[in-house]
């Protein structure tokens, strides 16, 4: 594997990672999950993760964007891969930084499309629609998880407004847990 | 240079490229674009670009969000950098996705932080403040500033609610013009 230094390329303002082999310029960029809270009669779906990092805690169906996808197109592709659900996205519910670690999150309120019907797929342990008092809040994999739900609870099935940002306290997304890096 | 080659690295589900001289994998994805519609009474700021792709033509400020930033300071960094700009944003616009070249645009409504007062950065050949009527739309830039301005027509000074998304007749954001990428 290559070894990478830290310079700042000819005509750039910033460092970058250079490949001291290639003299490759690997430009990091702050990436896009897209996620869904899935919501059904007033329950909320949630997978446990069958996977490092936060390995058995409870997170939203949410994954990296890929390219050629719409962040819609990718939220409904991680609800098929992490619970084998197909999605209806009703509109964006939030959008969360995580700067530390250059991460934006799309998240997305939405419902079954048609009866629910629900599994776990490779990354996930066990799926489950949870009334809202039986939400395992101390078992949840990552901060911003808790602020979906907490925004979803917020809006219920009403119109979706102004998407919700971080918490006040929190605006850059501030990570106690290296866990958040990969969501 | 190094070469790359596209390959489904192990445990992948997905093509990368990966460096034939480094075994590097280069995971391709999306990029977060953050930018603005600066408004003064009615008036909007617009930046003619000194850069190709589009030289000339005229662009909302708004570029790459960098690492370690939240998207709100992207977007403010991009409005001092192309248009010497001090910014108070007031919520997200739009969300659009050009996602035939993996791009995802926050565009935030925003005002002059104080007196009005701009001048054109390095990569900008003019910036100036325009009367809707006075828009120049033969020459703009990109598609997706043609949706921000007609986005900001839209909700003018009232409260921003759900950020506005593609028209619907260009849900995956399709380019005509190459030019698109680097906006």
């Amino acid at each position: 594997m290559p070894e990478f230094v830290r310079q700042i390329p000819a005509g750039d303002t910033h460092e970058r990672l250079v490949c001291s082999t290639c003299g490759f310029v690997d430009y990091e960029n702050p990436k896009i999950v897209v996620g869904a809270v899935v919501a059904e009669r007033g329950r909320v779906l949630l997978c446990r993760r069958a996977i490092e990092p936060r390995r058995g805690f409870w997170t939203l169906p949410a994954g990296f964007m890929e390219m050629g996808e719409t962040p819609e197109e990718g939220a409904r592709r991680e609800a098929w891969e992490e619970a084998q659900v197909r999605l209806v996205l009703e509109g964006l519910l939030a959008v969360y930084s995580i700067s530390r670690i250059g991460q934006v999150q799309l998240i997305y309120r939405s419902r079954f499309d048609g009866p629910p019907s629900f599994a776990a797929g490779p990354e996930t342990e066990e799926v489950r629609l949870f009334e809202w008092e039986d939400i395992p809040w101390d078992s949840i994999a990552f901060p911003s998880v808790r602020w979906a739900l907490d925004a979803w609870r917020a809006v219920g099935t009403g119109p979706l407004g102004a998407p919700a940002g971080n918490p006040p306290e929190d605006p850059r997304g501030t990570v106690h847990l290296p866990a958040e890096a990969a969501l």
